[in-house]
């Protein structure tokens, strides 16, 4: 046993004997503990701060003694005086080791430090970032033996940082030289530390210590809106979140018409990819300025999106992805640079695309993916990303299975007489009281019921002004509950229900929800054909999932994720009776949020995700429902509230339904089954 | 042994037994036969042709049958009748192994082919292009297995080519879609092989077979021309050669003065980046006109040029080269894309530059290491690239070393009384009668001597103009042997000549070569100035020269190699008379013409000539000039003409130097001398 002091190393648990008078950062680096430094242990950079601890530590057989490491030096007191240092701190690369002691590496001084997320089921990310930044000193050019500045600087790094092999773009080239004479042959290096296809690269040179970091972009491109979070990649923090509508709405609302513009035009795809990418450029100039950064230090961009829109933003004409096969251009994930999008960042910035899972799953699928790992997941998980299209992942640790499914947009209120986009005004929660028949309902903007006192003084300017994609939900959920819808989806007449609010309304009955007309508002009826297209939304998403679950062999899921925006405002109980998901306990039921946004979050933090979720969308099994008979027959069923076949034992265990039909002679419940076939063909 | 056929392939001596019924192009495939095949076997390409041999062939001992191959099949027939076929030759693909066989490959269907050199002692360019054309067969989209196209193509080039990790660039991607569906699943690809730095890629795609070529542009980037070969990559065929002047003159005439005007103008470097740039997307332009091909189908450009063209040409200020210690932005090999230098041609052409030797020797020299191989010569070989700057090489196969040395312009007409570039009228050759002391010259433009009968009717409109750089060397060496200038450089007097040709012009004698005054053209005379020009730059030549001597612990070398357009036109006797070069036999003095192009021309057919040069870069010994105090002694020395120490021995064993000196007061030789320095400062 060596006589040498021991340092143990928290919350790493490392350990090792070193020499009297070792740096603690050289200990770290000896044992591989992630300690960070920037300037190299030059008492500048101050990253390799260190928390020693003193006294006895039984878990670990030591006693540490006060005089365990060095006394203050003074590059670290100049420090300390300076810029400040915690009272418990040292900084690890001044601090030498005088006896045993036990060093507590906090997570801010930790290269590949946990980013927490807010969601207690939600894996935290590891920061292992595509870019860091190195300090280094060059040599000074020497005509006896003469090489590029380059050269030099090439050495630094791999002598002074072990980073082999590494090139600089032409901007680099074009830039150096005064810089490196500036900062007296000491510069601070941003260097991209490569992947499988590329070696590590110079991204930017600063003169002398440069205390600032670089930053990169994760984006989910949607069809609607374009989001993105501006995250620090030194911290892993994000510094900004903001978002756009996406400008191609101009070209149509929903993907399929997007896709028809491009076919009836002939520069329809290429205007498209333009206004997408003038979009993004917007976005990228504003959430900088928000985070109060230069843009051009934005050197790494992460995007998640549809194929449709992956294939508009690359300047893919989507054709392709408008008839069968659905054969998508390429279905890898992408490394490209910034010039090659036209995006006014970074001269250089890396920009990674997440794979596609298959024509009609994207790479927002993947960030799903990777964002809620179902490939990890013990029991059984069914991942809905709700949206105009439907993604669904079904899967667990043995294999993951995935599909899409065309719901349409009546999920985010359009097709819906009423409907509105979520906004002030729009009612997002509806209950009906169960003798009255009455609904009484919030709106956004307002935590009051519509029955409760002050709520019109508090809706003030907006009013009631219609409902968007949670509110119908619960409409029809509720209205099913308390008979005033049927099982296969028609509206009672007053009589059969019991309600004076149900009117005749041409050939259909209708339900008032609330008349603000003599107020000079709208009158906000469901009609019939509301409750037609949501049955064909939620048919569309629920037989995608039932799809999955023949594939998988299983006839119920343990859990259900939510995931989208609206994902995260839906009530689990009325998605249940409508037979949107399938039956579950409702505690199983969560909302993921932005999961795609996350998934895309944690691409640009974690490099090592990139390569992760490659292999894992590889190994997804992808189910084509438009290929698969029993689609349609999981449709016609599920078209019935909450389901034709489906005994949903759990959901009928918490709520009673009314058994009663409405249907009197023809017509009735099975439109929305027939017209299922329609839809389909209108996807993309 | 095996009962199989014995299949012996020519000229590689391959052998190898195959079952009856293996293709030819199997077998070659097979024992590693370097066959061509574009079309993988399927009868379309004919790149496989082979020459089969029948009858005895005793040096191989197999006695080949005239049914030792298949009979032709309707594929092989089919394309002879459409597209014609040499009498002796098959299709490697389609001819049959029936029994022994002698097959020989002829060069025509290799793909790493000799392309020959004209030069006897010049080694030949093996064919190894960066890029080549293949046929696939694409499987079609499959909804139960949804894959993107890329991937399924590259799956193509995988299974039916080896092509593992094969990559697109976005154009690509953006374009391959209507491709692969025009040919019907079928496509020429054009891929990238990559190197070091990079995956293959696919640089373009053609619907069904595509019998045509990609191409590739060897560009010598001079400070006065830009001169480009246009190459076809899989026949290693020049198409094309064109030269353009480079637009950065109306900056300024030599090197310097460009650093000077950069140095001087806050945007001086980037209007020189651009008129190269656009100067170069000229000559591009007229080189793929002349050659009648699509200059979007360049997918592969070489650079050489010294180290401030290398500089602007990519958007790099010059300013540290201009000044001691010359320090290069980058020395190494740049691996870049068309798109980073605005070049017109592919749009994600490879562009290649060669690696610099040091800050005054560039990429045009290690394109000269690469054309001449002084690291291969088992002789010590001095090779001298003769311009504004000389650059010279100096080795063997044991070791190389390089320096440069600022000769000015002097060389090249400019700073000469009667100097001219080399142009219609311009003198050439002279030749100084021994007793009249008249000169006799030819004129570019003319066989003919000035004293034969016809020359006056033959040079006809253009007349005599001037001196070019060949022309002057000559007039001085013949101006030295005759008496007529003296070892220092000081022109005699009448009396000191026996010539009325001399005659005091100011302070000092000039010598008349031609009076074209009553025909209106102009009196062309040596001046005492224009000696000193000329002794100016040969000393810097020789000082270098014998500088890298001393280095390598020599006093001669064995052979002399002129480089330069310049090089090829001058006589070796009068450039050792005059002391330019060092004493050596005249038979071991050659031309290598423009061997900077042609090292461009080595690296563009031939990758792996790249890695090649690097090696032999790094490992080549740089001496700087400006630091060596033996220098200014040896230039000092070189002043004189031949040489004021150096015995020339074997120079004096073929001409008598007269040994008279004219100087009869103060002044004279030693002022050439003294002047190094202050051309020393000015040099770049």
């Amino acid at each position: 046993m060596s006589s040498d002091p021991l340092v143990i190393f928290t919350p790493s648990g490392k350990r090792g004997h070193f020499p009297v008078g070792t740096p603690i950062l050289t200990a770290a680096r000896q044992l591989g503990v992630d300690l960070d430094s920037v300037c190299g242990g030059r008492g500048i950079c101050s990253k390799c701060q260190i928390t020693p601890g003193y006294g006895e530590f039984s878990k670990h057989g030591v006693t540490v003694r006060d005089d365990a490491l060095s006394d203050w030096n003074a590059v670290e007191q100049r420090y300390k005086d300076k810029r400040g240092l915690k009272d418990d701190r040292r900084l690890g690369c001044q601090a030498t080791v005088q006896g045993n002691v036990v060093i507590d590496v906090p997570p801010e001084s930790q290269v590949h430090k946990q980013v927490v997320r807010k969601r207690a089921e939600a894996r935290d990310i590891v920061l292992h970032p595509s870019t860091r930044l190195f300090y280094v000193e060059v040599a000074e050019p020497d005509m006896h033996d003469p090489s590029g500045d380059l050269e030099r600087l090439c050495d630094a790094l791999r002598e002074q940082w072990q980073l082999d092999n590494v090139h600089a773009d032409l901007h680099i080239l074009q830039t150096m030289q005064p810089i490196l004479r500036k900062g007296g042959w000491k510069v601070t290096v941003a260097v991209h530390l490569g992947d499988d296809q590329n070696p590590p690269r110079i991204m930017q040179i600063w003169p002398g210590y440069h205390d600032g970091s670089v930053y990169g972009l994760a984006v989910d491109l949607g069809s609607t809106t374009i989001a993105a979070h501006l995250c620090d990649l030194q911290t892993g923090a994000v510094l900004a979140s903001s978002g756009v509508m996406n400008p191609q709405i101009r070209f149509g609302e929903d993907l399929m018409s997007r896709v028809s513009y491009s076919m009836m035009n002939p520069k329809g795809a290429e205007e498209m990819t333009r206004a997408v990418r003038d979009g993004m450029n917007g976005l990228f100039t504003q959430i900088a300025a928000e985070a109060g950064i230069d843009k051009a230090l934005i050197v790494d961009a992460v995007f998640v999106c549809n194929p449709v829109m992956h294939h508009l933003f690359l300047g893919i004409d989507p054709f392709e992805l408008g008839q069968a096969p659905f054969a998508l251009t390429t279905s890898n994930a992408l490394r490209l640079r910034s010039g090659d999008l036209g995006l006014d960042i970074h001269p250089s910035a890396r920009v990674y695309f997440l794979p596609c899972i298959a024509g009609h799953v994207g790479a927002d699928a993947a960030a799903v993916a990777l964002s809620e790992a179902p490939d990890k997941s013990d029991d059984l998980v069914l991942i809905v990303d709700v949206g105009t299209n439907a993604e669904i992942l079904l899967g667990n640790r043995e294999k993951v299975l995935a599909c899409s499914s065309p719901t349409g947009p009546a999920f985010e209120g359009a097709q819906i007489s009423a409907g509105q986009r979520a906004a002030p005004g729009a009612i997002e929660r509806v209950e009906i009281d169960p003798v009255s028949k009455a609904p009484r309902f919030k709106v956004i903007g307002s935590d009051l019921w519509s029955d409760e006192p002050g709520f019109d003084a508090e809706i003030g300017a907006s009013g009631v002004t219609g409902i968007c994609g949670s509110g119908i939900i619960e409409m029809v959920a509720e209205m099913r509950i308390h008979g005033i819808v049927d099982a296969p989806g028609l509206i009672g007449s007053p009589e059969q229900t019991g309600s004076d609010r149900c009117f005749l309304d041409g050939r259909t009955y209708s339900y008032l929800v609330f008349d603000g007309t003599a107020q000079g508002g709208p009158r906000i009826t469901i009609t019939n054909r509301d409750i037609r297209e949501i049955q064909m939304a939620k048919a569309a998403l629920y037989s995608g999932a039932r799809l999955l679950m023949d594939k998988f062999g299983v006839d119920r899921v343990d859990r259900v994720v939510l995931a989208g925006a609206f994902g995260a405002h839906i009530s689990p109980k009325h998605a249940m009776v409508l037979g949107m998901i399938p039956d579950a306990p409702l505690d199983k039921v969560t909302s993921a949020g932005n999961a795609a946004g996350t998934g895309a979050r944690i691409a640009l933090l974690n490099t090592a995700a990139r390569a992760e979720i490659e292999a894992t969308v590889r190994a997804i099994h992808k189910v084509e429902t438009a290929i698969e008979p029993r689609f349609q027959e999981h449709f016609v069923n599920a078209s019935a509230i909450p389901n034709a076949v489906e005994p949903f034992p759990i959901l009928r265990s918490i709520v009673d339904l009314p058994t009663a039909t409405f249907n009197t002679g023809g017509g009735g419940g099975g439109d929305a089954g027939a017209d299922g076939g329609r839809r389909r063909r209108r996807r993309a």
